[in-house]
C-alpha cells in the first residue's frame, strides 16, 4: 500500500540522460527514463504495451523508444509511433506518461492521477543547486518496507547506540527532549544538545576540542522527504538564538522512495556551507554519512529480519516515538483517504 | 496447469544410459530415467513409495533399481522387488511407470493416463537421426512458464529486433505477413522473405553477398513441438516455386517442456544438408542458434520480470500475434477439455 | 506447529558466555542468550520490547543487555530498566525471560507457559559431563522440518544403504526386527546384530577382523531427544547377556531443535569410553560420526525437495516404520492437547 498522489524522489539528475535508458521501480511500477534532444525527462511504464517487455531493453532512435521485443516504438509523451506488421496503431498501444519535474538535481515523479500532479507541492532544496553547498549525491538501496527508514529518519535518540562512533555523541544525547510540530503534510523536528563534545563526525572536519553547541533541525514530510539544518558552534556563542558565525552548518537531503513493499531507494546527501575551497572535506563529511547510514542499513535490516517472524508483534512507544507514531499515523490516513476517493470514482 | 494426455519431449537419447540414474521433473512430476539390458528406456517417478526419498539417489541393480534410503527396490515396471524388514510386499510399494517412446533421438514421455498413450500421435522429426542432415543436440532450461518461450516461437517479427546481429535480418522483415493455417493439434506458419539481405548466420556459413530468398516454414503443435523448415536461396531462383538448388536449406526440431509452473527445458537443434563433409559448419550453424536462444532467454526472462510485478496485466493483441493467440487459445481449449473429462471420471 | 511445554536443548554450555551475546531461533522465536556475573544463563526474546530490533546486536553493561537501537536496557530476569527520553518505564517495555537449565553440557529451554517447566523433565544425558566418556560436542543446521531427521532416526534400516561405507554394515542389517517399546513420553528401540562383519566406522578404531555381536539401544524422547547406547563385541563373548568386556561402547546424545517449520538445529555427539589415553580415537569417532550425518543431511534435504513438489503425497508404512510411525502419533497428540488446553484458558 502506497500513497500515489504525491511526489516521489525517482532519482538524481545525473542519472538520467539522452544516450541511454534508466529503469527504476517505484511504488511496485517499473519506469524507463530518458531524455529528449531538449534535455527534458521522460518518463514511461517500462512495460510494452504490447507483450509485456521491458522498455529499459530497448533502443532510443530520434529521442524516442523502441521495444527491442518485436519493435514496437514511443515517443516522449506515451504515444506508440509503430507496431511491426500492420499499419493501424491500436488506441490500446499507447503509454501513459509519469508527470515528472526536474529540480534542484533531483527528478520528481509523480506515481498517481497526472491531473493532480501540482508542482509547487515538490519540497524546497534549493542548497542541491547553490554554489554556497557543497556535497556528493548518493543513493542505497533497502531490502525493507521504507516504513522502517522513515522510523529511524524520525527518531534521533538512536544516534548514540548505533552511530556511537560515527555520527553520535554521548549517550546523554538520547535523553535530549525533541521540539515536534505537526507542519503541512508532515512534521517538524527540532532538537538542540548544548555544551556538549561535538561528534566524532564534526571533529574529523574542525579538529575542535572545545564544547559545541549542537542542533538539528529537521522537515520531514510525505511520502518521505527529509531536509535537515543541522550543525555544531562553539559551546555559548550564540547558536541557539540565531548566531551562526563560526559554526559549521549542514543541509541534508534524503528523501525515501519505495521500490516494493519490502524494498526502498534511500537518496542522500549532506551539504556543508564552510571549506568551500576544499574538496577533501566534501568528501570526509561524505564519507562520515555514508558511514553511519551504513550503520542504520545494517540495523534496520536485522530488525526486518526479526519483525518478519512475527506479524502479530505490536511496537511499543515511547515519548521519543512521537514524531514518528505521528508519520505513521498521517501516512495511514493519508493512503486511506486517496483509497476511498479512488474507490468512490 | 498442464496437459498431461500428450508427449512430452524428456530428452535426448544420450542423456539417458545403463550404467547411471537420470532425473528430470516434467509438468511438476520429477522423473527417473535408465535403460535395462536390452537398452529400453524405463521411466518411474523419482520419488519411493515408501518415504518419498528421489530414487535417482539410488543404485542399479542388475537393472532394477534400489533406493538408497532404507533399500527399496523395484523393477523396470515399477514393480516393487524388495522392502526392508518383511517378506510381504504392500501393494501400495508399486510405483506406476510412465510410457516412454524412443524416436529419432528423442524420448517422448506420457504424463497422463497410460491407456491413452497413443505412439501415433508422436510428431515426425526424422531427419534427427538421418545421414542426410547433421546438427548437434541441445538443451537450455528457462526459469519462465513455457507459454512465454511459446509466443516467442510463435511470432518471428521478434527476429530482426531481438536476434538484430545474429539470427536476424533487416527491420523490414518485422512487417512481413506470415502465413497461418490451423492443423491438427496445433498450426503451420509460413513466412518468405524476397530478395533480401542474407541474415547474419548465413553470411557466416555461405559468404553469400547477394541478396536471398528466405523462407521460415514450421509446425508448431501442441504441447510445445516445433519442427521447421528454413532456409535461403540466391534470390530469384525460384525456391518459392519448388526449386532449392543453390538454397542453404535448415531443419530445425524444438520442444518445450514444463518443469513447473515457472521453469521449462528447452530442447533444440538445427540440423543443416550442405556442407555435411565440414564438421565446422555444423559447429558454426549451432553456435549461431546458440547465440541467438541466448537473446531470447534474456528478453524471455526479463519479460516475465516484469510481468511477475502486475499479475492483472493484459496483453495487446497484434496482427502478429494471431498464431499465439490462436495456440494459447488451443493449448486453454485442451486443457480444460482434459480436466473436465478427469472431473466426471 | 511446535510443541511448547517441552524442554528443547538450546545449545551447548560453552556457545554461551558473560562477554557476548549468543542469538538462536527455537520453535519459530528468536532467544538471546548470555550469562550473568555467577555464570548463569539468561535467555529472552531476542526482540527489543520497544521497536523490535534484536537484542543479540546490543552491549552488555553490567551483566545488563542494552539494545543498540534506542538504548532500551534490560537485566537478566527482562525487566526494562532503562528508556530512552523519559523517567517512567512502562510496564509493557519488560520481557518475559525463558526458563533455562544447564546441565550435563546442555542448555535446555522451555518455550512454553513459565510456570509448567519442570527440571525434572530433563531427560539424564550423564555421559556429557562425565571422565569415563570423551566425545566432542557438534551441531549441525538443517533447512527441513525436524520431523524428517526424527523419522530417520527412528529407523536404523537405513543404515546399510545411506551409511553403506561409513556408519553401515552390511544388507542384512536392515532385516533385522527392531524390538520397539512405548516409555513415558516417547520410545525404547532395541536392535541386535550378531556375528556379522564390524561396521566400517567400527573397524576404524579397533582393527578387528573377526565378526561381533553389534548393538543398539536408544531412547526417543518427545520433542526429539536421541539418547543411545550402542556398540560391538567380539562374536559370541556374551553381549547380549550383559557382558561388555571386550566390547568398544559407545554413548550417543543428540537433540533435535525446531529453528522454525522448515529448518532444525541438530545437536549431537557420540563418547566412547576406551582408548580414553588416546585422543585420536575422540577424533576419528567424531569425524566418522559427521562423515554419516552428512549423508543422512544429503539424503534428507533431497527427500524434502521431492516431498515440496506435491503436499498430498502419502508415505506408505512398512514395519520397519512401527517406531517414527508411533512417535509423530504421539508427537501429533501431545501438540493438539496443549493446544486445546491453550484454547480453553
Amino acid at each position: 500500500m502506497f500513497l500515489k498522489n504525491t511526489w516521489y524522489v525517482a532519482g538524481w539528475s545525473h542519472e538520467i540522460t539522452d544516450t541511454s535508458l534508466f529503469s527504476r521501480t517505484i511504488t511496485g511500477v517499473p519506469v524507463v527514463f530518458w531524455r529528449d534532444a531538449q534535455g527534458r525527462v521522460a518518463a514511461l511504464p517500462d512495460r510494452c504495451s504490447h507483450r509485456g517487455a521491458p522498455l529499459s531493453r530497448g533502443r532510443l532512435e530520434d529521442g524516442e523508444l523502441r521495444c527491442m521485443y518485436h519493435g514496437v516504438k514511443f515517443n516522449c509523451e506515451g504515444a506508440c509511433t509503430f507496431v511491426p506488421g500492420q499499419e493501424r496503431i491500436p488506441p490500446g498501444a499507447n503509454l501513459a506518461p509519469f508527470p515528472v519535474v526536474e529540480r534542484n538535481k533531483w527528478v520528481w515523479i509523480w506515481m498517481g492521477e497526472a491531473a493532480k500532479a501540482d508542482p509547487s507541492l515538490i519540497p524546497d532544496t534549493f542548497w542541491l543547486d547553490s554554489p554556497q553547498w557543497h556535497y556528493k549525491p548518493d543513493c542505497m538501496h533497502y531490502d525493507v518496507n521504507y516504513l522502517l527508514i522513515a522510523d529511524n529518519l524520525l527518531d534521533f535518540s538512536h544516534l548514540p547506540f548505533v552511530h556511537e562512533k560515527t555520527l553520535g555523541g554521548s549517550t546523554e544525547y538520547a535523553n535530549v527532549r525533541a521540539d515536534v510540530q505537526h507542519i503541512d503534510r508532515g512534521l517538524r523536528v527540532e532538537r538542540w544538545f548544548m555544551d556538549a563534545e561535538p561528534a566524532p563526525f564534526v571533529k574529523r572536519v574542525t579538529n575542535w576540542t572545545q564544547n559545541v553547541d549542537r542542533w538539528n533541525m529537521y522537515d520531514f514530510i510525505l511520502p518521505g522527504v527529509f531536509m535537515m539544518d543541522s550543525g555544531s558552534a562553539p559551546a555559548g556563542t550564540g547558536a541557539r538564538e540565531g548566531n551562526r558565525v563560526g559554526a559549521v552548518q549542514f543541509r541534508s537531503a534524503q528523501a525515501l522512495t519505495p521500490e516494493t513493499e519490502n524494498s526502498t531507494h534511500y537518496f542522500f546527501s549532506q551539504a556543508h556551507d564552510f571549506a568551500l575551497d576544499d574538496p577533501s572535506v566534501t568528501d570526509t563529511v561524505h564519507a562520515s554519512v555514508v558511514a553511519g547510514f551504513k550503520e542504520d542499513w545494517d540495523m534496520i535490516h536485522a530488525q526486518a529480519g526479526i519483525l518478519s517472524l512475527d506479524p502479530g508483534f505490536k511496537m511499543m512507544p515511547l515519548n521519543v516515538d512521537n514524531a514518528l507514531g505521528y508519520f505513521r499515523w498521517l501516512m495511514g490516513r493519508s493512503i486511506s483517504a486517496e483509497q476511498s476517493l479512488a474507490r468512490a470514482a
